[in-house]
C-alpha cells in the first residue's frame, strides 16, 4: 500500500490500486500534504473547511442535547496517566512523552494526550459535589496524538482532530441511555449529512475502548470492501470514577461514584467520505459538507458582459449555498476538470447562447452528466437536484454495502468471503483470544454485534455455542 | 501576586489587591480552573463560548480579506526548528521537547510548537512555484505551548489558544501593507467588538518578535495602569524565506524569495476583557461576545403561568440575541447576584404585577441600575440599551486611558509616573540595552512608538537625540 500522497494530479484507477487511488484523490483535490514528520499531515484549506462544516453539523446536534464545549490541557502528568491500568495498556506504546523544557529536564515526564479521559476525570472530580451538579455533559474539539506504526492520511496520522464528548451521571441507566443517544446522533449524521449508510451496534469485548465497559460503534463499508469505524460511544461505568475518585452525594446523602461515558468522531471520517463516494475522476462529496457546493463557470465572458452579470445574479439567487464563480482565464475544459477532481457537486455553465434562450447547463458531479435547465426557477431546480444528488450518493453506497454483505456458517465460507472483500455476518461464540486467532488467519476483525442468538447455533470458528451474530470484515 | 484561582465565589476588591481581584473574578464567574500541571488551565464552558464568539468575529474579518483556514502539525523536527537563529534564541528556553514514544527514544527530539513559522515555511516552500501562486494568506486557530516561569490564567499559561495568520507575497510593499491591514482588523475588533480603546503602533527593536523585521501592536491599558498587548502583526521580510528556501519565479522568470508576514491574537485577550471592564461585583462583558447576553428572571412563576408564557414570548422576540431564561427554584437575590457575577449584560425581570401593567424591569450590568420599561417595543428598547451599554463600556475604559496618560521629559518624572501606574509618552533615543536598563530600573517597557521625532529633542533616559516618542508602561 502506498504511503505517499502523489504530487501530480493524475488519479489512479480504483480497480487497479485502491490504496493509490485514495492518496491520488487526496493530492489531486488538494486536501492534505505530508510534512517531514512521520505520519504528520497538513490539513489544506479545502479539507479544513470540510472538517469545519462537519464540526458545525455535529456541534449543533450536541448543543440540542445540552452538551457544552470546553477546552482541556493537552499535557497529562505521567503519574496521573498511569493510574488506570487497562487504559494505560491500551495507549502506552503510542504515547509521546515530553521530558525537557528547553535544556532542563522535567521532574516528571508529561504525556501528550492520546485521548482525554484522565484530564476530564480530574476536572469532573473538582466540580462534582452533589447529585444537583449532575449530569455534566462536556465536549471538546481538539487535537490528539498517537505514535502510529503505519500511517495513512486521515485514517491514521500522528496528530488528528476529533471531538471528545465526556459526560457523568448520577444514574447508571441515564449514562447508558445517553451513550446510545450519542451513537444515534452519529448514525443520523452519517446517514443524513454524509450520505453514508452505516451499521450500528455494540463492539465485541476484544474491540472495546481501553477502560470501557461497553463500546458502541457505527461502521461503514468502503468501496473496496474494507470496513471503517466512523464513530464510537463508550459506556465507562464507574471504572474511571473509582480510579480518579469522582464522587457525588446522592439524594439520600450518601457518597457514590459517578457513571461515566465518552464518545468521539475524528478526522478519519474524512477517509470514509472519500472512500465511500469518490470515483476515478476524483473526489465526490456529500452536498451538505462540500466546501464549495456550486460552481458557476462563465463561458467567454470577455465577449459578453451579460454573462458575468447573470453569474452574479445566479450567485445571489442561490445565496443560501456556498457558490463560487469561476471567471479565471483558464480554459473551459480545465475548469470543468478541476471542479470534477475537487468534488464540487454542481457546476452551472453559462454562456451567451444559453442566456439568449434563458437557459443554463448544469453539470452533476455524481453522474458526470450535463443537462439544460430554464434560468427561471433555477432555485427550485437546484433544490430538486440536491435531493436527487444526496439520495443517489446514499443509494450507491448502500448498493455496495448490500452487494458485499454475506451470511456464512463455516470457516471456509468465511475465508472465501474475506478474499472476495465481503462484509460477513456470522455466528460467534469465541472469546478475545479467538478474535486474535481469526485476525491472524484471515485479517478480519469483528466490527460489531448484529444481534444476540438464543437458538442453538454453532460458532463458525470455535464450534462452541454461538452467543451472537457478528459483522466481520477487514478494516482500516 | 496571587497565582491561584480562588475556590469560593467571594470577589476581592480591585482597590485592595488587583491581582487577587482578577483571579477571584475568574473563579466566581466560572471561567477557568487550574489543573495540576504548572500553568495549565481548563477553559470552562462560559469562557470557551466567549472565545468561540471572538473566533467568529475575527474569522469573518479574515475571510473578507481572502484568508483561508488550515491546520498544521503541532510537532516540529528539532533540526528544522534550530535553523533560524534569531527565532530559536527567542523561544529556546520555553520549548517543550518530546524525546520518547512509549518506551522508545526518538532519533531526533520533536519541538512542541511555541509558534508555527517553521511549519508554515515548510508548507509554503512546497506549494509555491510562481508569482501566480501568490499571495497565499493562511490562518490557523490552534493551541501553542510555552514553558512559562510565572503563570496567570489567560495572560500566561503553558498552553494557550490563538490564531496564527501567515502570509507570503511576491511584492514587499504588499506584504507590509497586509501586515498593517491585519493590525487594523485587530484595532477594529478591539474597539468595536470588545469596547476596548487601544493604542496602535510599531514596536521598538527590543520588543520585536524573534525573527521579524518589524512588529506592529495594539496595546490596551488595564484598570490598574498596566499595559496588555492585545494583538501583534509582524513583517518578517525575507528572513524566514532565506532560511527555509521559499522561492518563486517572478514575471521576468527570475527566482526570488517571498516576502512574509505573520499575525496573531491569543486567549490572553480574555485577560484584557476582564481587566478593562469588570468591577467589584464581578465580570462585566462586551455585549457582542457575552456567552449569555440577556437573562430573563421569572418572579414567582409558580403562582402565575402567565409569567413563564411571557418569558418565552420575550425570548422569541429577542431571538437574534443569546437569551437565557432563569426559571430555577433559586431565590431572586441569588439569581440577580449570579447574573451580576457572571457578567450577563442585561437581566429582564418579569412578575405578575409588572405584567399587569404591561411592563418589565431591566437590570443593566454596567451601571448596576434597574429601570422599568414598556413590554411593547421591548425589542427597540433593548437595541437602544445595547448601544448605550457598549458606548459606556468603551467610555469608561477610555477615561481610564486618558486619565492615566502622561507626557514626561526626565527620568525622575518617568519614575514618579510609573509609580503612579501611568501610561507614559516620552522621547526616546536609546537602544536595546537602554530598554533593558530602563526595565531593570523601573519595571517599565516601551509598548510602542507613538511618532517619529525630527526636532532636536533629548531622550529622557540617555540624553542622546531622541528618535521617537514612545509609549511606556509596566506590562502584563
Amino acid at each position: 500500500m502506498s504511503d505517499q500522497i502523489k504530487t501530480n494530479n493524475a488519479i489512479v484507477k480504483r480497480s487497479e490500486d485502491f490504496s493509490s487511488w485514495y492518496t491520488s484523490i487526496i493530492s489531486a483535490a488538494k486536501l492534505a500534504l505530508y510534512t517531514d514528520i512521520k505520519g504528520g499531515i497538513i490539513f489544506q484549506p479545502r479539507v479544513w473547511k470540510l472538517w469545519s462544516l462537519i464540526q458545525k453539523e455535529i456541534d449543533q446536534r450536541f448543543v440540542h442535547l445540552g452538551v457544552c464545549n470546553v477546552a482541556l490541557p493537552t499535557f497529562i502528568r505521567y503519574s496521573e496517566f498511569m493510574k488506570e491500568k487497562e487504559h494505560v495498556d491500551g495507549f502506552a506504546p503510542e504515547v509521546f512523552l515530553i521530558t525537557h523544557k528547553g535544556k532542563d529536564k522535567l521532574d516528571e515526564p508529561l504525556v501528550v494526550r492520546p485521548t482525554s479521559e484522565v484530564i476530564f476525570c480530574d476536572y469532573f472530580r473538582k466540580i462534582t459535589t452533589s447529585y444537583n451538579d449532575l449530569p455534566i455533559k462536556y465536549n471538546q474539539w481538539c487535537n490528539v496524538f498517537r505514535a502510529e506504526k503505519t500511517t495513512r492520511p486521515f485514517l491514521r496520522t500522528t496528530e488528528f482532530f476529533w471531538q471528545e464528548l465526556h459526560a457523568i451521571f448520577d444514574k447508571e441507566t441515564e449514562a447508558i441511555s445517553f451513550t446510545k443517544q450519542i451513537l444515534d446522533v452519529y448514525y443520523d449524521f452519517a446517514t443524513n449529512v454524509l450520505n453514508i449508510p452505516v451499521i450500528k451496534g455494540e463492539k465485541t469485548p476484544g474491540e472495546r475502548f481501553a477502560g470501557a465497559e461497553n463500546t458502541y460503534t457505527i461502521e461503514a463499508l468502503m468501496q473496496d470492501g474494507q470496513a471503517l469505524q466512523c464513530g464510537t460511544s463508550h459506556y465507562l461505568g464507574t471504572n474511571f470514577a473509582k480510579t480518579y475518585d469522582i464522587k457525588f452525594t446522592n439524594s439520600a446523602n450518601q457518597n457514590e461514584y459517578v457513571y461515566q461515558m465518552s464518545a468521539g468522531v475524528s478526522t478519519r471520517i474524512i477517509g470514509a467520505i472519500i472512500m465511500s463516494h469518490s470515483d476515478d475522476n476524483g473526489l465526490v462529496l456529500p452536498f451538505k459538507i462540500a466546501p464549495e457546493q456550486i460552481n458557476i463557470i462563465e463561458l467567454m465572458a470577455d465577449k459578453d458582459p451579460n454573462v458575468h452579470l447573470n453569474a452574479l445574479k445566479i450567485q445571489k439567487t442561490l445565496n443560501k449555498y456556498r457558490v463560487n464563480i469561476d471567471n479565471s482565464s483558464k480554459s473551459f475544459g480545465y475548469k470543468i476538470s478541476e471542479a470534477e477532481v475537487s468534488g464540487i457537486p454542481f457546476s452551472i455553465i453559462i454562456g451567451s447562447k444559453d442566456l439568449a434562450n434563458k437557459q443554463v447547463t448544469i453539470y452533476r458531479r455524481d453522474l458526470k452528466t450535463k443537462a439544460i435547465y430554464q434560468l427561471d426557477g433555477i432555485s427550485e431546480t437546484i433544490e430538486k437536484l440536491i435531493n436527487e444528488y444526496n439520495a443517489n450518493l446514499f443509494k450507491r453506497a448502500q448498493d455496495n454495502l448490500r452487494k458485499r454483505t454475506i451470511t456464512i456458517s463455516t470457516l471456509d465460507e468465511f475465508k472465501n468471503a474475506i478474499n472476495e472483500a465481503k462484509l460477513i455476518i456470522a455466528p460467534w461464540g469465541g472469546d478475545i483470544d479467538d478474535e486474535k486467532k481469526l485476525k491472524e488467519l484471515t485479517g478480519a476483525t469483528p466490527r460489531c454485534i448484529k444481534e444476540n442468538i438464543t437458538d442453538n447455533v454453532k460458532c463458525f470458528f470455535t464450534n462452541k455455542k454461538a452467543k451472537y451474530l457478528v459483522y466481520f470484515a477487514r478494516a482500516y
